[in-house]
């Protein structure tokens, strides 16, 4: 199948929409670096598990990853540690609606329900401290620029925001400490954490990072190289069909059909699993936080080539 | 591939299994007529797209299908209803755990998350008195034999003895209906759901009946027809990997990776689409309400041959 | 101190309110019954400990008392049962918000907060079939009869139409019955529920029979007789403070100071312990289904008279 | 009434009882400081209306008064500002149960539910960093040490302690915060908050610094000078009988019927409205973070001296 030809149909046709009825959703205006994104812009980029890419609209400009960052978090610590010592505190279950967050969290004793919502990504983040200590936050780009092939760093700006008015990041992070469930310090894990959604990159750069989930587990780049098992790799994706989009997972399985990964900069991560990696950027979002036009881009695409895991 | 010689080797394991090590659950003792089913008994069958069909260990024997009529009243629903119809009152998201069952029913004035939880099948159940009034036990068991090709038919004890002490789904019904989201009389919604629960089927006839799941909606038997669109199709699909196995659904989807519905009964169907429908039964359950070997024996055959949507 | 004046004054006042800013509230309007009741109506009267009494505005009209029976079915309850067989299955807590009535009752395992919230006299009127049996119905008319010193009786198309939309009841009775928490059949504890509910009674009458509240368990006409005992008059009060009044227990705390029951028929009985017993009326209700003439009345009182636990 | 022989009555009853039986419950051991209290110990205190005191076992020993200050803190508080300043973030209703903590502040959006749950009362340490400033625990031991007419401080290592381990409240305060609910630094808001339970003072201090809750408001020592309104004093009696005990106050009222405030160090404030301030003190909790003897100390008081408010 020839993709760019694809992507730049779709592209064509939310630039219209965009123009015709406006972006139909509000940037995410909790910090100012957020608030600023100008809302009309669209970007793809994908890449097939040989190697194919293709780029449309503002695909080669970089965004704050923000939630998408969970997947590569996650991974780094699957690599490191074992089944037992990453899941022993943190669920692998959808969290049902947003409410739930810190219900859920009081009644499953600081357990948060999987590694894709912040508490469970914080938790996960707790986990690389372990690892890594002082270093982490290094050792992400580190991991980043590798699966990514070039340098990727982090928005500064984003990072310090984020910090600065993440009240309720601060009280997930001290409310999952006080069950026992966080082993470092409440501010260390934050960093981390806040570091994390302030990567930026682009939507072929994210693409070609997530190439070993359509590849088995197969770095992307590096070629003989393993970035995790068969295995692993099937459950990120089932991990992210699951868990990977808010609120709203069952209602992107039903339509959409595909592992994805959302965060609030505007960008969705979706996985043809042994076929390609694909990512949608478009900053406004929808009530549940997604990405009003990359929902739109991957259903575009889904009926287009017909690629669903359904 | 060769199924029959997987199915043959998966169950002896299992036998074997059970031999040294018991059931390893409790089988559903809520009524006297599923308390009494014999623990320590293992059925499968699958059937594939192209017809070709395996059988092994009890996999002939029927069984209660109870939540698993789940998967067929909603299709009977979509067959008949815009998805606006049938939509509006059924969410399409994974319920979290069940503790929410009621709250979250109060919490969404009386929504269901999802067509695969109790409150949702009532509701389902609600949405097909309005097409089928009276009739409506009798069009299903005439829509479950037409799919499997044989006549199937109601164990009128369990439908009972489910009416006589299901206060818990009285109160669902009854909770709804005070919101206004059941539109017909609660013993009638109920009568309908209660009997659907006590179908008595095998795991072939299952697997024969779900056979429109795997093949992009076409009768398992009925070369040329249709039970239901493409598109229909993977949407079910979709709907049974994050709500289809109870708290569950996350667990199944990061261990097994298929699209599944179980029943408290031990009945297990799974789908792997495009290739095949499998059931597997055994009825003792985990705390979950899932078939404690059923779950196994999916996780053996998805090793065993690489078949799994992620 | 002569009460007269004072409930005519407080009468007056409000009645000018009335015609110059109306009732301020709805009238309950989920059955006909009560949804035809004027809004613009208030009554007024009290009974001392010693018998003297007073009566004002529409106090002497008979009106459905509802909510207001939780009292007197409790009493009746609490004479004829141990505390250990009556508070086994009820707890004596307030309930916190309305959103919390079956969330509580899920997390409690079917165990109402409170004898005065309606799970809670689902389950006194459960406790009062087992003591009565088929007459309980009249048991409690006798009961009211003789505290009242007039035949008391039921509305019975307030009775029935209590039965036929009450879906919200059902499904709280068959939620405890599913936990095993109501010994006798649904349908029977809740015809005594909606019986309870339909008890049609006047202001005078009401304060008449809940003349024993102020007199340490006194019966209010016949000389030397007890309806309870001391302790448990402080502790029927205690329980009319802390959740007497919906989710409005605290306010009414803070503003009132009273121990108080309210129903949605517009009824709210006071009680000053040691001295008087006395029942506003006034059919609209505030969001929390509060008379909201009645607690400007009771207000207008305690400030008038300096009349206060606290 | 001579209160010094039942005081000493009800001690020796109670140090009978500890010698058989125990202390009944476990000391709070969440800090050192708090944890190396030893079980074995009980003090009453109280002071009438007309300043006849009363001390019994250890009642003038100093102990940690933690959540007991919320009654001073909120006095202090309403003291200062207008009735819609102080009341716009903090409501009056009772909490329910524990569970609900962060629960009812997640639905809740923010706001605590009474000034007496650890949230409401940061939320009223919050409005004391808007009256104060830096100098508010000055402020705050500048207030107690008048109303005790002798110097009250802080336990500098429990205040410490608190502050190192008080995760739950850290979250609790940034939830508040991300709902735009806390004014303050959370750091500074919560400073205060530890100091205020860090309060050393024995029951006779205590007793003696809640006269004014007996007495209209007037200032227990200051002849002619009021702490507060009168109408003011019967709300805290009524706030502190409806939610001064955590989870039982409902059980208090039945049992006890006073207005109390306990506190996790093992004291309990029990006010009879116009007639006196009693202080209990027994270190041992039980399950729902009161005084086991403290609540016996109270239950034989009443029921010697009939002393209730119903």
């Amino acid at each position: 199948m020839q993709f760019q030809p694809i992507l730049d149909e779709i592209t064509a046709i939310l630039q219209q929409d965009l123009q015709q009825h406006g972006p139909g959703g509000q940037v995410a205006s909790y910090i100012p670096a957020l608030a600023r994104v100008p809302a009309g812009q669209i970007g793809m980029a994908l890449r097939t598990r040989d190697g194919q890419e293709a780029v449309a609209g503002a695909g080669a400009q970089p965004f704050s990853i923000q939630s998408i960052s969970k997947v590569f978090t996650l991974t780094l610590a699957m690599q490191k540690l074992s089944e037992e010592a990453l899941w022993s505190r943190i669920g692998r279950e959808p969290s049902g609606t947003a409410f739930n967050s810190l219900v859920q969290l009081e009644f499953e004793h600081g357990t948060p329900r999987n590694p894709f919502i912040n508490a469970g990504a914080i938790a996960v983040a707790d986990r690389l401290i372990g690892l890594f200590g002082d270093t982490a936050c290094a050792a992400l780009t580190a991991f980043m620029s590798d699966l990514a092939g070039e340098p990727i760093g982090y928005d500064t700006e984003v990072a310090e925001s984020e910090a600065s008015t993440g009240y309720r990041n601060q009280a997930l992070a001290n409310f999952m400490k006080s069950f026992g469930r966080i082993d470092h310090a409440v501010a260390q894990v934050l960093d981390l954490y806040f570091h994390q959604c302030a990567l930026s990159m682009s939507c072929l750069q994210l693409a070609r990072a997530a190439g070993y989930l359509c590849s088995d587990g197969a770095h992307p780049l590096a070629a003989g190289q393993a970035v995790m098992t068969e295995r692993q790799t099937r459950r990120i994706n089932a991990l992210m069909l699951t868990c990977g989009t808010y609120d709203a997972a069952g209602e992107f399985a039903y339509r959409i059909g595909l592992p994805c990964k959302s965060g609030v900069g505007g960008g969705i991560l979706a996985v043809v699993p042994d076929r390609l990696s694909l990512v949608v950027w478009s900053p406004a979002l929808d009530a549940s936080g997604n990405s009003v036009l990359g929902q739109k881009a991957l259903e575009l695409f889904t009926r287009r080539t017909g690629l669903s895991i359904f």
